[in-house]
């Protein structure tokens, strides 16, 4: 089936219904409106209804999805049937931070690869995974089918490290750096931003309930 | 003025204004129509002018927004005219990461405290702030006018750190744990899970252009 461009926002709520349904799946539950999904992710059914439209046909009119195969469908959909390989460029405290996530693997995520330019770093096991210089990435990465590569690299670092991901291969960036990456058009970007999540808090002092 | 409910999504593009507006007063331009705000921030100016109308009457009709003023404005409103005091709970890599972040002071929030439990990082210095006992909390924050707590602890820990914090008078918490903490109405808390966004990485992945 052709893909319609689906927003970021519709991909994050279809992560949200799939929490829901393997909450619901795990606990035997085989059918659900959309009105009953809607209400547990906090969404209206109207817009339940709209983001699964994008996908295709799920629910038989009056009797609801089916919580499995929903759920089949939405793990297909969002690329978590499968092992994703991921690289990380950075070794400072931010990649160890991101490197001991418990909720990595969680998500289908295996660190197959780590980098960095500190010479004292290279060498060290970190989650099982031996830290190499960046100047191997492309050579160390061609052999490991990696997917995504994230950038925890200092802002002044990030662009010659981006540059080198792409050069491996590299299709999918998760950028932590306070910049904005210059990359090809195949290539999608995600910028994290981790000043701008305490930034909206700010609002709330100023505007207390 | 009594102020209407508004959402996260309206404050964060708030804070897109008024990044677009600093970059306009730095270049001495001191008009702007809500089509050419609208224009620079990738949104359409009927949605400026809304998002502007839930906090007063700025621009003139005809002649736009004069910049100084707007940007004065979203300042106050966004609590961006005043440094708000941080304390940090767990002195991991995450931790260490976050007291590292450059965006921090850009983002007017000052790092005053730290606190961990191990015995080892106790008194350690981060950043120019010593590490101290999770247990001595309240009474570190009580004199230093703490605004924002961050939960930085592993996940088993957070809920715990959660309630030293509520007890030490902090109103707002941004928590990197992957876990929903139970706190007072009063307090407003911000989650970050790192893991969510590679998720949706993981759908490109899945669905390549």
């Amino acid at each position: 089936m052709a893909r319609k461009f689906v927003s970021e926002a519709v991909i994050s709520r279809l992560f949200i219904y799939l929490r829901e349904l393997s909450e619901l799946t795990k606990v035997n539950i085989n059918t659900i409106s959309s009105a009953e999904l809607g209400e547990r992710a906090n969404l209206n059914d109207a817009l339940v209804r709209k983001d699964l439209g994008y996908f295709g046909q799920f629910g038989v009119s009056g009797s609801g999805y089916n919580t499995r195969e929903l759920r089949r469908a939405l793990e297909k959909i969002l690329g978590k049937d499968k092992i994703w390989n991921v690289a990380v460029a950075g070794c400072g405290h931010l990649g160890m931070a991101l490197l001991a996530y418990p909720g990595f693997k969680e998500h289908g995520l295996k660190l197959v690869a780590a980098f960095d330019s500190d010479p004292e770093k290279i060498g060290k096991r970190i989650e099982g995974i031996s830290v190499r210089p960046i100047g191997q990435m492309s050579k160390i990465i061609a052999g490991k089918d990696v997917s995504i590569g994230i950038v925890a690299v200092p802002q002044k670092a990030a662009q010659d490290v981006a540059v080198k991901l792409v050069e491996s291969g590299i299709k999918c960036i998760l950028n932590f750096a306070p910049v904005s990456l210059d990359v090809p058009d195949d290539v999608k970007v995600k910028d994290v931003d981790l000043s701008r999540e305490l930034e909206t808090l700010s609002y709330f002092l100023a505007n207390p309930r």
